[in-house]
């Protein structure tokens, strides 16, 4: 069950900030950095406007008695610890609710959100990637390993994860090149070097890690460092990644890009929907076990526009189908003693659900390109030039909903020769 | 074919410096962080001393036109290029060469390296581990899928790769606790979370990425990039590694610490060390095809003192071991258009030489556990707490060597409970 009616719409004298299908009503206070050209500032997200707190905070309107938004990242604040990132969130909401009383001071900060362009919203420290959807896990060793052992023996005891490449996020809006990579099919006597022809996306949610630790916490302690969530496109190419793999994992097959939604949405405006784990066939060892409600209840999908189509959702699922927990896949990152710092990422892995039309990639969609899906009509199996992948995901409130704004990005073609000076 | 007779001693005013068993000389020049009661600052290693180029700096005798040591991490010299490089090492010949003048000048900011402590050289950006040796791959390939398939298919076609985690890297000296994690016996029933069984080295060179890249860069450029090298011990949970390692790669086995040499060796001091590519049964593709002499001659050795015990050299072996150079480690990492970054750090991966003695861990001096070797005349298999593992390495000269100080690490025991509060 979640908690999604536990709390309505929080009126806000800015009126876009009502409009039940908006994605950032006042409850939401989603975190950005744009570019109005006065350079790079830290935004906050209500209704259709950005609000500048760099602004507001260099006035003493926004005050943590620290500098929080002086740097144009969020990393100050996450450093600031949980009692700062309430702080911060009841002054947001006092000075944007309904019937405030300083509202011209306010006015001239806000800018509409069609005249910025946006930035990453922190600074990422390192990325990891785990694999916690089990649909997709099994979706995918059905395809790789037959159904018998789809999932692998350790799957169900700890969140498979791996490291990924932190310089290769990119804020939505930024372009993907198609990569080069080493690759070589069942028949092929030798390995070739080429443009990957199965480039793929991954619909993922990422989770953002506030404060540090070093040494292993546990999954309520795990709970408390995360600051808030992105969206995550893991850009994959499945050729790369089939030939590299064994045996330490995918490497150059996930580094060409990594992208995530402008918007960065507090733990706090996604606790009303809060939800309890899956059903659990095996149960986890103490150190990974249940600790309370810390799944979320996110109705996500993925929308596919051609480069001269139209726009056409290929994907519906929900973030209830993740098999663990953003916060025991933090805690199993710290079980070995691993510090980790504030602004660390860690994407969930694809979420797909129970159905052909939930798989969250092109690889399930199309069956490892067996099956095709029709986009505008035409079959598809994966990511063609001009192709713009867009995700997009909300938690559905009582008359609102607390949205990420859309996660895109546009597929440019291969280089002609990528060793061209 | 080495270089090594192609230069001799450079004399320096700094005795020590001239001592032809030390690691040290002034060919070397290798860069530090040092802290001697004045806070951490850059130092640079000359004989049995630490020159302060901090001071130096501020003094106005080292200047390279832009702020290189005013923060204590050598990124700055770094991300200035190698124009910059160079210009650094001339300046620093000049100045402790055998009649340079202003030796008075100088003398105040020398400090016995016996009194100061040393800190991470540089502020690593995010950190790679590759296979690259192929005894070692061979050895554990045999190990666990035996001796028919030791080699993954493509092992002799790409580096294999993965990425470790940036925060987990320490400087030499640093105690490294026994980690808990996920493990499960060929004859367990079912998965337990304990303390490590089986706490293992691995003998490695590390290459600083000095220069940025965005998209794929030759072989050639990517030895350009190299700043410097660093020896490297990557601290591997064999048990943990085990369990977790299918089919995403290694993870939490390998965060619990991996520890660097205190001192980088400027890719320049090493160039008269430079040598050719070993035999290759296959060709590689162009993209990372042999591209000049980018291996080097560098002799290792690893010691092991258990806790009441006396030093014993377990390993000797040498970089020349490796299959992969650096630069090719590096190539292969951009291309897909992975974004490398100053400060970047690429483990080798374990460096085995064909010969028992020659092996870069404990996982092969005992074959898996199954053939112990003798530490002070006891059987050992794994690391045992209290144990200390120094890596050391030097390429050898005519009457000099070019070394890294050593690179050691304690074992503690694991902690009791690691949730307790």
């Amino acid at each position: 069950m979640t908690r999604s009616n536990a709390i309505g719409l929080i009126r806000s004298w800015v009126d876009s900030a009502n409009d039940p299908l908006g994605d950032f009503p006042l409850n939401n206070l989603a975190l950005g950095v744009f570019e109005a050209g006065n350079g790079p500032r830290c935004g906050v997200a209500i209704g259709a406007h950005v609000l500048d707190a760099t602004a507001l905070e260099a006035e003493g309107v926004l005050d943590l008695h620290r500098p929080i938004c002086a740097q144009p990242s969020w990393n100050a604040l996450m450093a600031a610890g949980p009692k700062a990132w309430a702080a911060f969130r009841a002054q947001m909401t006092a000075l944007l609710r309904e019937g405030a009383a300083n509202q011209a001071q306010i006015v001239p900060h806000l800018h509409s959100m069609a005249h910025v362009t946006l930035q990453l919203p922190f600074t990422v420290a390192e990325f990891t990637d785990f694999y916690a959807g089990r649909h997709h896990a099994t979706n995918v060793g059905t395809m790789f390993r037959g159904a018998e052992n789809a999932l692998p023996a350790n799957w169900l005891h700890i969140p498979i994860g791996y490291n990924g490449r932190a310089s290769s996020v990119l804020v939505s809006g930024t372009p993907v090149r198609r990569p080069w990579g080493q690759v070589k099919g069942p028949d092929d006597s030798a390995p070739r070097f080429a443009p990957s022809q199965r480039f793929d996306f991954e619909l993922e949610l990422g989770a953002i890690v506030g404060q540090p630790s070093n040494g292993p916490v546990s999954v309520g302690q795990a709970n408390d460092m995360i600051f808030g969530y992105v969206l995550l496109n893991d850009w994959s190419a499945r050729d790369i990644q089939a030939w590299e793999y064994q045996p330490l994992g995918p490497f150059q097959s996930k580094a060409t890009a990594t992208t995530i939604s402008p918007w960065i949405v507090m733990r706090a405006a996604l606790d009303p929907f809060r939800a309890g784990p899956p059903m659990r066939e095996t149960p986890l060892l103490p150190h990974l076990a249940d600790a309370g409600d810390n799944f979320h209840d996110i109705a996500l999908e993925v929308t596919l526009t051609p480069e001269d189509g139209t726009p056409e959702t290929i994907t519906r699922t929900n973030t209830r189908e993740l098999y663990y927990s953003p916060a025991q896949q933090l805690a199993h990152h710290t079980t070995s003693g691993c510090p980790m710092r504030v602004g660390d990422l860690l994407g969930s892995g694809t979420i797909s659900g129970p159905t052909p039309d939930s798989r969250g990639s092109m690889l399930e969609l199309s069956w490892g390109g067996q099956s095709h899906i029709k986009v505008n009509g035409t079959p598809r199996a994966f990511l063609n030039d001009g192709d713009t992948v867009t995700l997009s995901g909300a938690a559905i409130g009582k008359g609102y909903r607390i949205g990420f704004g859309p996660c895109d990005g546009t597929i440019l073609p291969a280089l002609e020769n990528p060793y061209a000076p």
